[in-house]
């Protein structure tokens, strides 16, 4: 088990993807704070490359100035350990400065699979993501990009960046990775208080509730409905969305005629968590 | 003297430059009608690299709807014919759909630099010069890219996002080439009748003298404003800015103790020309 190395800068971690790039290179972006979804996301990589490269970055530019970004769970040494084992090439690591020099002003912005849902909450989180994945995308030029479909309409949203600016890499989705009672893995989980664990456990079961509803036949909308009452019933303070979307361009639907995925967002105190299904 | 090869889609374009990589590939982005300013920056482009693509392609999302995007000029037969003579490798001319795929949604956008002077008569200019400008970068994945000073605040524009996006390329910039009068190079020089064209050629020569009046000590306000009131005697409809500004930031300055630049525009009839002097 050799360790990962640990790059910093854009100039260095094109220096040493270089040598590299003849056997194939992937990246994995993430936040850190890596759970089993994350180290998920290194094994689809190495299953088609042999080169895996993790970039660690809390993007300033996707939180609002009222979220979490201060305290987002921060630990490059667990990481790493966990990284090594993952068999990782490199790290990426860059301070705030590295990604966002003084005097940064630009904003990539999608609009499409971007608009409502997380936007109607979140409004300059795509545009954060949007910005910071195109950086990415341009600084490694990794054959394959690597996504989790926990953050269904974020995979959405780089899918039609990567798209539209014709950048030359393959994207991955990858399924959510689940704890046992079926909740979505999450750095935001480390945050729940031992009560709010059970309540964030009935999220996947209610949503599995509202799939099975629709599939019976049940209309949409009071499917959606009787999901958000669900949610609060099971204690989530408030709901943000339960929504049954097209699963290609996150339209609304009547019915279960094309490929649709079911997308919620919840909230117990300050936390807030999301999950989907296919159906 | 060979043909330079011509190319419409992004992959061929890769495809084509591939082989060409180790020699360095420059690139020139034009919206055609090429004239002897174009030709500069091939030349330019010739004494850094090999192989020169110039890239043609009528932008429609940096034109609003009342401009002039569907009477631009537009001649590829003459262009390939210039192009051939300066010795072009390729020259990638796509069509708009190739550009702007169907669901097309993303938009590269620059503040700092794009801020005022143009973009306060073409508030969406700025958008879609960076938009097309990434794209082209991210296909061609040029060693060197060549813009004329002309547009001077197109090019910090330019320079601001490549340094944000961390695009590996060198940006050369290139002295504005000018008629025998001193009229700034430009294809929309080709709509103006004769008496236009005599009006127009006093542009140039009203900068001069404000520039000369400014290095004699003259109070900035007051020069600028004389610039306009000489252009409007000069013949000019209108004057949308005589301005000038730090030749880096482009903020509003008092004083000559740092560079900086003179830039100006203004309209004869439903043409609008530009032009712009170091200090």
């Amino acid at each position: 088990m050799t360790a990962p190395v640990l790059i910093a800068t854009v100039a260095e971690l094109r220096r040493a993807l270089e040598p590299l790039r003849k056997d194939g290179v992937a990246l994995v972006p993430t936040m850190g704070a890596l759970h089993d979804g994350h180290l998920a996301l290194v094994a689809a990589a190495r299953e088609r490359t042999r080169h895996v490269a993790v970039s660690i970055f809390v993007n300033p530019t996707q939180f609002a100035p009222h979220e979490d970004f201060s305290s987002y769970p921060r630990g490059l040494e667990a990481d790493a350990t966990k990284l090594a084992a993952a068999r990782t090439t490199l790290i990426f690591a860059p301070p705030a400065q590295e990604m966002y020099p003084d005097g940064f002003a630009t904003t990539v912005s999608v609009k499409g699979p971007a608009t409502g849902l997380e936007s109607d909450f979140r409004p300059h989180f795509f545009d954060g993501v949007a910005t910071i994945v195109a950086k990415l995308l341009i600084a490694a030029a990794p054959d394959y990009v690597l996504f989790g479909e926990k953050d269904y309409q974020q995979l959405l949203v780089v899918k039609r960046l990567v798209r539209d600016l014709a950048l030359p890499v393959e994207i991955i989705a990858v399924p959510i990775a689940r704890e046992a009672d079926g909740l979505a893995m999450s750095s935001r989980n480390a945050y729940l208080s031992q009560a709010e664990r059970k309540v964030a456990g009935q999220l996947n079961l209610v949503l599995k509730d509202v799939v099975a509803a629709l599939q019976r036949g049940a209309d949409v909308v009071q499917a959606q409905s009787a999901g958000v009452a669900a949610l609060k019933q099971a204690g989530f303070e408030s709901v943000d969305y339960v929504a049954l979307r097209d699963a290609e361009s996150l339209a609304p639907v009547s019915g279960l005629e094309k490929p649709v995925r079911l997308l919620a967002a919840a909230r117990i105190g300050k936390i807030r968590l999301i999950d989907n299904f296919p159906i």
